[in-house]
């Protein structure tokens, strides 16, 4: 925060203010954001090295959810139902800190117009700067109680596709397999967020009514998350015994993916793990239909590391040049469209540890054979 | 529109989007909000008059997905990675439609800071005003379609219920209570959005390590949607057989909620079921323990009709006076705290039609007792 002359911070994203309270989001919210007449905002005011004047900003509803959580926040206003009032508690906030001409980060896609208005009208010596290169640094390390959640969320959702898969019957719909994949995250407490599958030939993603057909390949790519945090892997299905085409195909995946992951320790960087699955995918025979990609996941499902400047990240690539530390957590994944076979694809959970790197969710990666009748 | 003055409108809040999409979400973003560097951020612009003008912003990934699920509406850009970039977009259409002086009605409490910003500098001559009145209004009668998936959602949260209830043995905790029933809401192809949940005599309803123990009393207050539409429905258990005074309690509760329900018709007022309501709870022994609410509901929990200027709804109750239409979804609800057997509550979803009122899932509404062994 002084590096970037912050005296102040106003989280007001989901994952930031969950980030800084710990994992806490009043679970009534866990879905939907609107009540009322206006988007349900909650705040959390931090001031640069003053940890004992941070502040909350809640909703009615859960000051008795606070009394059985407390928070480490030692400031509450749980009285907004608005953009407005929360921005008009944060200002109240700000004055009794005298903080009314400070320097406050904002996350500015996350923060409503109406909320800015107000506190620009009730802070009018105020400077607002964007919040989200300071957060985003935050984040990317993370700590052990976040990475024991995210291990739980990638084995729970590998453990869920291969009970999908194995209980498949021949001919049942991508839709049908999605709604199945979500009930079984549910059932492994965890919430799901998508499913992304393709029976093939067809490389469409989205579930439809679209067949699983005998001798066909069904690749699944889904999310998940625990109070949050974001788990993202895929994996393969075969109905029947996988032809040596889709055995050759998945290795070569494989090798991308292996390739990369190698490069995912202390002291490398993002530039060396896409120049290592490159060189491999350049040398593969169905390398022209693959794609690499590798980015950061936690809370967001494309966070910090920033590895490249790709389409999802338009923001400096800062962790392209810069070493990887231990506590960063990489998606790493590599998709092949085969106009017979059609979507192959593997993605992983990396993360960097003390002496080299740890994988979440593991299993299953080769092809997951459905045994036909 | 032409009564407000305006000539487009721009929603971008999930619910709007939704309803004016006729239902459409894409599914990757069904929960989380963020994606790289920004808010996920679709945007539904319409120009008034001309159904054949109106345009969908959305992001890259689901520029397939609509191939599969094509809207109604005719221009499309998927190409937004973030809230800028969606603002960019409907810059782009509005001049196109020469529409770059126009009255702009936009969501300020769910349009970013960063859109609005590159609006105002892209659209200098354009006027922003608030779509919020003009958006709820359209919402508050509800098509046949929408009725049906309330009804699916709200036989759907009361089935869960019936089933949780049923399946419990004394002592398990409110937390555990809640996790089942979001695997049933969520075996019944529903979202599971929350559940509040009290085990008497405590009235505290955030799920915790509270046992729910023998001859006690369960509160079960919860809210599941489907395509985003929202059902919130509360009914109540009993470890073992019912006492003599829980059943006297549940009577007064019924007695205020069917007071209150017997006036939803049309041409029937928000004021006209308030005052039902109350003049049956001023009847009650124990009346003064109890509070009495209801309110609109459908893709927002609490949305119009605006019966009371509540804590929820800091926004004038239009409908206070206006007589009630078929298509009009009201939740009501009764609750009561008492000090020896807890939290007992009921909440309804009562839906006006031609010639009165029907009510979703109105099962379960006395006392659910589980058997002890």
């Amino acid at each position: 925060m002084e590096d970037a002359g912050v005296e102040v911070v106003l989280a007001t994203s989901t994952h930031n203010v969950r980030y800084l309270l710990g994992g806490y989001r009043f679970f009534f919210f866990e879905h939907f954001n609107a009540i009322g007449v206006s988007v349900y905002l909650p705040c959390l005011g931090y001031q640069r090295g003053h940890p004992e004047n941070a502040f909350y900003i809640g909703n009615p509803m859960e000051t008795r959810s606070l009394e059985l959580e407390p928070l480490w926040v030692g400031r509450l206003d749980t009285s907004s139902w608005t953009a407005a009032g929360t921005a008009r508690a944060a200002a109240d906030f700000l004055r009794r800190l005298r903080l009314e001409r400070a320097t406050i980060a904002i996350e500015r896609s996350f923060m409503p117009d109406e909320a800015l208005t107000v506190l620009e009208q009730e802070l009018p010596g105020a400077s607002f700067v964007e919040a989200l290169p300071l957060l985003s640094e935050l984040r990317a390390i993370k700590r052990p109680d976040e990475l024991a959640l995210l291990r739980i969320v990638a084995d729970g959702i590998v453990s869920a596709m291969m009970e999908v898969i194995g209980s498949a019957t021949a001919g049942v719909t991508t839709r049908a397999v999605a709604e199945r994949l979500r009930i079984e995250e549910t059932r492994r407490g965890l919430v799901s967020e998508y499913c992304l599958v393709a029976a093939g030939p067809s490389s469409h993603r989205a579930p439809s009514e679209a067949p699983w057909l005998a001798g066909r390949a069904l690749s699944l790519d889904s999310g998940a998350s625990l109070r949050g945090y974001v788990g993202d892997l895929a994996r393969m299905g075969c109905m029947g015994t996988p032809t040596a085409r889709m055995e050759e195909l998945l290795a070569q995946v494989d090798a991308v993916q292996q390739a990369g992951r190698s490069e995912v320790r202390p002291g490398r960087t993002g530039q060396e793990v896409y120049a290592a699955a490159l060189a491999v995918q350049g040398e593969c025979p169905d390398g022209p239909n693959m794609s690499f990609v590798a980015h950061g996941m936690g809370l967001v499902s494309h966070e910090a590391p920033y590895l490249t400047d790709t389409r999802t990240v338009p923001y400096p690539a800062v962790h392209r040049h810069r070493p990887f530390e231990p506590g960063m957590v990489l998606s790493v994944e590599t998709e092949l469209v085969d106009s017979v076979v059609g979507y192959v694809k593997l993605e992983d959970t990396v993360v960097v540890t003390e002496d080299g790197a740890e994988a979440y969710g593991d299993a299953g990666r080769g092809w997951n054979a459905v045994p036909l009748e």
